[in-house]
């Protein structure tokens, strides 16, 4: 397949790579500078502190798309209504599929008039070292769903596996996109307000009942059936007990959260379904605001 | 008057000098080597960067009460219980002050036999330097109300009154401990999550829109009247904007907190009204978090 991948963050950079051993790989970037980075020194990977090489086209995302069988949007959703308005040539492209976190993006689908789109889950590990660097931290998968006459497409996709970048195919995108939401919604604005790493959240007592306290109200608002979800939420934790939630570390470094796409998205919901969701909407300012002090307020431990 | 002030902390120290201008004061410690400091000392008042000697005799508590005409207790509200209980000498005294803030604490009044039962509202600031020095850091009052036959003691009390160290007498207590309980339970939760000044939550709007809130739900559970309030919070808000609130400091600092006294009240009314205060919960779970923490989870501006 030709794949344009958009976007050159750590999880942009980590799709380039592996799926360049099996397809012919372009990613897209804002900067012209990264573009020509990535150009002359290729995308390097580093695994488990081995460092290798990857060889994909990079192109300014401004100057085009050239023709792609499958573009793979990786920018986070705050930057998702700039990089699909700028582009008038999205309409043009006949599969998408977003990665993105939370579900706020669901909503623009319906704007969209390609034929085949999907969503994705991306369960990997990765940091961003430099614009043409990132290390895969965290073997994961990818789970991949048809929003919209996806089938074909996954099926063209999924031949090529590398055993580190496994592609799982799964049927229902709202189970899939809601649980990952959950699991984002209860760890990350915990742990970014009282600064704590996720194992932080079931060996404190108090932060414990409250984020049990959260995922009742959470859960309350989707439609999904929460069989196992609290025990899963609970392995998460262990497993990655000493890692600071993405959002903490967004918060650390004076950037932008994913809190919209995240809790922003839990309290549409409730407000069209005409519930009070009182401890997203107090986790939801207080996120915000931390945002706007800009470090001022961050942590260390 | 005699009076016994129990407790040397900052208001302890503060309240034994300026009442030994016109009053026979004994300090109680519960530490023999800080009544040895005070004695050989004396307790030492800085005021404006001006150091004052006040000779006050020091006694440890455990030792015994001295007959005094009114004993006043600057102990913080979760210590009360330990000094009321390991001493049984409280039973003979006449009269007693009490200084705590929040409102836990009245709950205890009801066990007390003692003929006069003072209570009262500090709003002096005051930093302890060491076991026998005090910065009277900002000038304020004290206001004083009888819960149980104060009025005599008022009258003596009220007799000598230094300029720096005014003494209001108010008629109802419950109003007067409400309104500095609302101000406490509304800013020293949120500074101390939000790792902010107090005029950051004014200037904040995303702080500013939860402090409105938790203020709300507050006084909902309060029976007062809350005309001027909100104005009044933004009034001190805006006085002590880059002020660390204490409940800040001692987060910061791995202290206990007065979070009981506070929020656990609040919590604890709502709870016999049947009213449901989910942000109050989630704050004060959050803050027992954060004591439990111990410093690992501070925030450093």
């Amino acid at each position: 397949m030709q794949i344009g991948v958009i976007g050159a963050g750590s999880i942009g950079l980590l799709y380039a790579c592996y799926l360049s051993i099996y397809h012919q790989v372009t990613i897209y970037t804002r900067r012209k500078d990264q573009a020509r980075q990535i150009n002359s020194k290729g995308i390097q990977l580093i695994k488990s502190g081995v460092q290798s090489t990857y060889k994909v086209t990079a192109k300014v995302l401004d100057d085009g798309l050239d023709h792609e069988d499958l573009i793979i949007v990786t920018v986070k959703e705050y930057h998702l209504d700039r990089v699909l308005n700028t582009t008038n040539q999205f309409r043009n492209v006949n599969a998408l599929l977003f990665l993105q976190n939370g579900m706020k993006h669901i909503s623009l689908f319906e704007k969209l008039n390609n034929e085949v789109i999907l969503v994705g889950v991306v369960e990997h590990g990765a940091l961003k070292i430099n614009d043409y660097t990132v290390n895969h931290t965290g073997v994961g998968i990818t789970k991949i769903c048809s929003f919209r006459n996806g089938e074909g497409v996954i099926q063209s996709f999924q031949k090529g596996q590398h055993s580190d970048f496994g592609v799982l195919v799964a049927e229902d995108w709202y189970k899939v996109l809601s649980e990952k939401l959950i699991v984002n919604a209860v760890i990350n604005p915990l742990t970014a307000l009282y600064c704590v790493e996720n194992g932080d959240l079931l060996s404190n007592r108090f932060f414990l009942s409250r984020m049990k306290n959260l995922f009742i109200e959470v859960t309350s608002v989707m439609n999904v059936n929460t069989t196992n979800m609290w025990e899963r939420l609970e392995h998460i934790c262990i497993q990655t007990q000493n890692n600071r939630s993405s959002m903490l570390r967004d918060i650390e470094s004076g950037r932008q959260t994913e809190i919209d796409a995240i809790l922003g998205y839990i309290i549409a919901e409730a407000d069209k379904m005409g519930k009070s969701v009182p401890v997203s909407t107090f986790l939801y300012d207080s996120i915000k605001g931390k945002e706007l002090q800009r470090g001022d307020s961050s942590c260390h431990s």
